[in-house]
């Protein structure tokens, strides 16, 4: 099982070198791409889907950076493959159950990955850490155009690229953030925040995405809009809107840290404390912890542990990553005793 | 003050080598006299009582073990030293707002101390570790002895020692264990066992003595009966109820333990890394931490503390003993970071 190589890979976005890098975590783009002489995933049949993912697979094998990648087919990956791959945000919930002719593509630390025959053909995402959006827009632009010499995309030149879902027609593009916002949760600022995103046509979205809820004060901010604006325009408008929300963030803690230094302190050497003996922990408790922790190394609290270390937590820790560490679907306690192992250990 | 040497001292019940220890954290024997030819210091004047004071603490200077022990006047002791003698099980609560030309005299390592002119002359205390009821029972008797050689006591060869309050008429003895029973707790069973106490002539009470809750899993049983029975009788049959309940208790914790093995390990091991970190902690929270690392030391699992670690932190994180280190009364939030910081320090 390739896939056990990933669970000792360092991804992208565990780095922690950027500005904001404190409050941003990552930054996602992705391009839904369609092929102009197949129709879209969900009308075309077994054989069909079987031809779209070899004429996709083989293109891969001529562009730069997906060339080394891996590449696993959807019917080798397992229930627990499959959870484990949803959980670092490389396949989605649909493929979780798919039982189509689909692949996955991982380029070099997770930076660029593509499903194949989800929604549509070709769902190319690209990964950094912090707010680095133009990064990652420049490098899948790469991808991108690369690709398009290989593969006939379904484009129109009024509506741009067509997808599967209406949603998605124009650029195709999604592009979000993953931020961390305890001030505004502990202040209980959040509600007004995210009311306030619908209105600027964004949207957020719990830790694993649509439907699921916060943990950790953890938030994806990403557009809702991809018809009738310019990529650029999407990138930017997201990069100004999640600029604003850090400014604030760090302003509320700001705030926080001075008129409670010491309960926030506490929280932050109990959450260290709890955190460095655990025997059993549940993941959602953890994420309570993690948060605390994060804020701590954000107001410069003297502990010993860095970013590098709470970001492997948070990815190593999940249920799944658990699973695909001891090879087999752990019992509810067991998996508990096993996560409070791990975070020890990383925490050395 | 004076009183600031206790702070420092190690008390004889922080001793923990011995048998039963680890359930059983001390013994106390107290011994009520009265002297002859004075009337009973609920009904003496001020100068009635300034003159037994004077004769009671000038006969101990004649007394082996008693004449090197600290003396001091109660009109001398402010609210908190004499809170800071109340946590230290030295004077009672009637003593802490008494008017009366009262006294204590503490021996060395506090393993004898003596109230006098509380509700009778003569209260003579003696403190050991562990269940070790006959040791100071020996002691006691010596010191006893000695001091009826200085003093007159008030004795009937009908009724015994007479004393200012009936229900110490006899003996005037009362024995009392100070006892750790998480497992008897938290399986739900000290209820009832606390009821078959009281049908046995003993009375269970809190942490600080009569009518003062329980914390931390820690409760005193004594003898209610002291007229009708001998001295050794009433140690005796203490000695083998505590034994008894010691047996229960045990077996209680390996239920526990093999039932709930992962349970118990990560509350044990949550308490000590929280204590290893906590910025601020009241003195019940506090409580409950110490009782999962005292019963996760008899359980002998492995961490880095000693029992002789935990009575430190039993001792000198209460309020008052707080306040007397600091010089002041410490306002709420402040003394619970001061008691955050004494522990860690304590942990080292």
């Amino acid at each position: 099982m390739k896939l056990r190589e990933l669970l000792s890979t360092d991804v992208i976005w565990m780095d922690s070198d950027k500005k904001n890098g404190d409050i941003v975590i990552s930054s996602r783009i992705r391009l839904a791409r369609n092929l102009l002489d197949f129709p879209f995933p969900d009308q075309a049949d077994e054989k069909g889907l079987a031809a779209i993912r070899s004429s996709v697979l083989e293109s891969m094998n001529r562009v730069e950076y997906l060339k080394k990648g891996n590449q696993y087919l959807l019917e080798d990956l397992d229930p627990t493959d499959r959870r484990f791959l949803l959980e670092r945000h490389l396949i989605s919930h649909d493929f979780v159950h798919s039982s189509r002719p689909g692949a996955l593509v991982v380029g070099d630390r997770e930076m660029v990955s593509i499903m194949v025959n989800e929604e549509d053909h070709l769902r190319i995402q690209g990964m950094e850490s912090g707010l680095d959006l133009m990064k990652i827009f420049g490098f899948l632009r790469v991808i991108d155009d690369a690709l398009s010499r290989e593969l006939k995309y379904a484009y129109s030149s009024d509506l741009g690229y067509l997808t599967s879902c209406p949603t998605n027609v124009g650029t195709g593009m999604r592009a979000s953030v993953l931020i961390h916002l305890p001030g505004l949760v502990q202040t209980n600022r959040i509600e007004e925040l995210l009311g306030s995103l619908q209105k600027l046509g964004m949207v957020a979205r719990g830790f694993y995405g649509e439907g699921t809820r916060s943990l950790g004060d953890f938030f994806q901010i990403s557009n809702q809009i991809t018809i009738g604006v310019r990529e650029e325009e999407i990138v930017d408008k997201l990069l100004r809107i999640v600029e604003q929300i850090v400014q604030t963030e760090r302003a509320t803690r700001g705030e926080m840290l001075e008129k409670n230094r010491l309960e926030v302190e506490d929280r932050i050497a109990r959450a260290y404390g709890l955190l460095r003996h655990v025997q059993k922990i549940s993941y959602g408790e953890l994420m309570e912890h993690l948060s605390w922790l994060r804020l701590g190394l954000s107001l410069e609290i003297k502990m010993q542990v860095t970013y590098h270390q709470l970001n492997q937590i948070l990815l190593k820790s999940q249920p799944a990553h658990l699973d695909e560490k001891e090879g087999r679907e752990l019992a509810p306690l067991e998996r508990d005793a096993i996560r409070a192992q791990t975070i020890r250990q990383l925490l050395g």
